[in-house]
């Protein structure tokens, strides 16, 4: 692996091997419907509480990922995972339920990609032949975390975020298939002071902002080395603020940009700027995104992952909130 | 790096190249009280806040860190952390304010060995050339988020631990000292149905047999190619259960064994079977075992940091309480 430090690329290949992606109803009624491999008509997905639908959603979308490639999940040697819910839970019994090694990540909404790189290293070093990656959120369990109890119908301003329900797991390995993982770059937490957990986007868009140019630059790339670039979850708002910071760089993504968030939903189902949650990059990278580049209609993809690092405590003792993004290109071999 | 899957050697040799540690007053009078960096008088740690508090003791853990080498903090190259605190804000709120690439993780109490991993693979692997990890918990900040205000004053039974104020920091190198971290097994989830969270020392017992007896097994070692085997917070009575778990395995450590949880505290000090936290086992860690090693007063400990992985929300929806320990093994040089 050469460019130490936070920017890196696996000189030992690293491959995904297959993905699984899980999403509740209003999910899968939205444009990108036809690439989740499993669409659930309940947000309860048959469970009792929406804390145990998230598992019910992450288990489903391992249990396609491993069944495309006709795995038992005792050929896996390692499983890396997060999730919003405090204490990560939802990971953890996902992981008590498999019984892997198991490496438990926060970075929020950015944990997708952060489960990515520790996996493609674990790969790359040879200390693994077989990593699986997952990460979820869950609307229901997410509202009640963070914010109010649905019932309230708090208003929301235009800004605020829908949570994705959802759930995407990938598959590493060294075997060779038609999709890399090529390059990645660490993020470094922003905070430009926003206090507004309703604005996550503008919170977050610096955090995209920072590491787009950061791995640009490191591995002296254009905009144009790329036929993509996405970012989780800035949805509507931060997109536009995150255009904006690379414009004033001279960076110029007009037409070869989205942003999971934004093409998660039709602009009639009511998700104000958009989707966010961990289960929102992970579902649209691990379907729609994975899809295009196994089609060959996409060749090389800069997927930044953003989150916000916030809590209900740090919100309710008027903190500003930092926000991450973590970057990781994905190749398909020509 | 060999031994692939979830036990591994870092083949490329990793050293500590300074530790840091930060306690609160009850530590600061407890039995390891010389061992500890920095001391703060006060709970609050001059901020005002208990959550404010638990990222002042993780900072001031890395200022002692990286003063005893001479560092600045630029020529650090990536920040491994993590807490107990909802979506981890302690590490995220630090992480920001030291500017650094930054990788959050969770394993609860085995955070401190969690984070030691993934930093020891990043300079292994040469993707870096220092790594700091770091883990905290606090008091109070514990206490209000998973049990009751502490202004209730519940009483609470025998087998309830105290969280440790406190915080541990390590920074990782290639460069050559005096202590080496040469083997880790990573660990799985395991759950034996408790429910009690006032018994987190039986529910991770079953969790640090478990990967003590892999490392063992899997790098064909006796408990006497080890000085000391240490666990991190299983306190008073999940001890007893570990030193069960093993001697029904034909392995015994009485004479080699100590628990992080039981030594922080004198019994006076009325803290029912001993502390707990991800600061616990961090602070214990890099301070006392760490000054024996660097005496040569042991030259092989296996540290095994043990953590429940339970939230407030599984509690009160009466799942039972999943467990992780992750180990390492330190190393003096001879």
């Amino acid at each position: 692996m050469g460019l130490s430090h936070r920017t890196m690329t696996f000189s030992n290949p690293v491959y995904i091997q297959s993905s699984g992606t899980a999403v509740g109803p209003k999910e899968g009624a939205g444009p990108l419907a036809g690439s989740f491999d499993y669409r659930y008509t309940d947000i309860y997905c048959d469970e009792k509480s929406w804390e145990m639908a998230e598992r019910a959603l992450m288990k489903q979308a391992i249990k396609q990922c491993l069944t495309k490639n006709h795995l038992s999940i005792d050929s896996v040697d390692l499983f890396v995972a997060g999730d919003l819910s405090n204490q990560t839970t939802a990971s953890s019994f996902v992981a008590r339920d498999l019984q892997l090694p198991y490496i438990g990540t926060y970075s929020a909404c950015a944990t997708s990609v952060e489960t990515l790189i520790i996996s493609g290293v674990w790969v790359s070093s040879g200390l693994a032949d077989l990593v699986l990656a997952a990460a979820s959120s869950h609307y229901g369990a997410c509202e009640k975390q963070f914010r109010y109890p649905t019932e309230f119908a708090v208003q929301k301003p235009e800004t605020a975020q829908t949570t994705v329900t959802g759930a995407g797991a990938v598959l590493l390995g060294k075997k060779r298939t038609e999709i890399q993982l090529t390059e990645a770059t660490i993020g470094r937490v922003q905070d430009l002071g926003i206090t507004d957990p309703m604005s996550l986007g503008a919170a977050m868009a610096p955090a995209a902002a920072e590491v787009t140019i950061g791995h640009l630059h490191k591995t002296n790339q254009q905009v144009s080395d790329f036929d993509l670039i996405v970012t989780g979850d800035l949805a509507i708002s931060g997109s536009e603020i995150y255009r904006k910071l690379l414009r004033e760089q001279g960076i110029y993504i007009t037409g070869r940009y989205e942003d999971c968030g934004v093409m998660m939903y039709h602009s009639e189902q009511q998700v104000l700027a958009g989707g966010s949650g961990a289960g929102c990059s992970a579902s649209v990278v691990y379907g729609h995104i994975y899809h295009r580049l196994l089609a060959g209609e996409l060749k090389r993809v800069l997927v930044v992952a953003t989150g916000a690092l916030l809590s209900s405590m740090t919100v309710l003792q008027k903190q500003s909130i930092p926000a991450i993004a973590h970057a990781i290109v994905l190749e398909r071999r020509s």
